[in-house]
């Protein structure tokens, strides 16, 4: 069942073992075989997003599993036509959750909207609900299954929280699909490992920034070109402009503020 | 050096592995013997949060590794005298970054302003940075090591800032102590399976809520008098409440504006 890992560094001094084998060797997976998750792995999946560490205990996220083909396809349409939201052995929408905490308020006669309703909570739903995210997607990778996530559900947020009846306090951050890799793509090279570690401060050296793209421009462009056979050697300084160039999703801010979060 | 896993759980029909059973007996650990981590640990450690999934490849995070005494003592401080972030085999803090993607874009000659400063961009490198983070500590746990994060980092932001010189567009989110476990405390029970996983939709269902409350309260209670021998009991609810009922940090909003983010 377990994916072979073509990815092998040697560390000096450590064992390598087969968690580090499973981190360093993933890849996003768009193409699945049409066997879907038993109940079981569903359930060592989401356990395991569960165990994830917890901003002050407070586990502000929820998941829901889809598993309806009719709103499979209409996840798929809004999220800008990803074949995959329909196709794969189970989806997943991850949440930031504080609905829970203002029924813990009212259980507890206790008023918790300023804090619920500020951008520092709001914050804090969003890292725990990718903690547990990352925790499933590892999980989900050590079963041998593949898995991609989907920010393409903030397209139509609104929409997407009207399907899944979402209460108030509760936002679709994002999806993952999860399932029998039909295609195994090679693993896409990071940044320099010098650009994202920094030693005690940040380096903000921007002529040792500039050669880093350039060396990494290299390695992205003849990784598109191989993959794509040809048809495209895109940098990455390149792929970031052009993406960053129209900004997108400019309705995140209002919806965010009309669901009351951060208000303060 | 690999921990003894206390929790195990048997699925029927799924052939349980090492790193489900590292991501089940996760506990956070804020007591650690004074080894060091090796350069080598390091660099497995960050190498496993790069290979994370990245919103359309942006990998809009970055790691400030600090082994500094002083500047741990200070850090130490600022998080609220939380001596575990000066006495711990290695500190790391996690930042979401936007400031490489203006370089790309001046490298590329592109204006990517109203991108970079949008809430979905912001929202972006947060979880980015999350699910780098969460990678890092499997890592870290299956090598034996424990961990903790370090969310108190936002108390005193600006300063956290000016220690670490980060430039525009970074915005430190946590820090994260690992090492070598000095204690090994009892995993922290989560809330019922089914309060997390919904099906479909969102079971809104208030009654079941509160069931659900009342069954976890207490657990939780029973986990808290076993911890403390006998001097706390908190229920979870109580926690939750007495937690939000004086927002906390709510100079993160004129922060984050300030410093180019959330404004769109």
């Amino acid at each position: 069942m377990r994916d072979t890992i073509i990815v092998n560094f040697s560390y000096g001094g450590i064992a390598m073992n087969e968690t580090i084998e499973t981190l360093l060797g993933h890849r996003s997976i768009r193409s699945f075989t049409d066997q879907p998750l038993t109940d079981k792995q569903i359930e060592v999946i989401v356990r395991s997003a569960q165990t994830a560490s917890t901003s002050s205990f407070i586990q502000a996220y929820s998941i829901i599993g889809i598993t309806n083909p009719s709103t499979k396809e209409t996840l798929a349409e809004l999220a800008g036509n990803q074949p995959y939201v329909k196709d794969n052995g189970h989806f997943f929408v991850f949440c930031a959750d504080l609905y829970r905490h203002e029924q813990a308020g009212a259980y507890e006669n206790t008023d918790v909207y300023e804090s619920i309703e500020s951008t520092e909570k709001f914050l804090v739903s969003a890292i725990d609900a990718s903690l547990a995210a990352q925790n499933a997607a590892v999980a989900a990778e050590s079963l041998g299954l593949g898995l991609c996530y989907i920010g393409g559900l903030r397209n139509n947020i609104e929409k997407v929280s009207k399907i899944l009846d979402l209460p108030a306090y509760v936002v679709p951050l994002f999806g993952m699909c999860i399932g029998y890799p039909a295609k195994q793509p090679e693993p896409k090279p990071r940044l320099p490992f010098e650009n994202i570690y920094h030693k005690e401060t940040y380096n903000k050296d921007t002529k040792e920034l500039t050669r880093s793209f350039e060396a990494y421009n290299d390695v992205i462009s003849k990784y598109y070109y191989r993959r794509t056979k040809g048809k495209r050697d895109d940098r990455w300084t390149e792929q970031i402009a052009n993406m960053l160039k129209e900004p997108k999703r400019l309705h995140m801010k209002p919806f965010l503020e009309n669901k009351g979060f951060i208000k303060y």
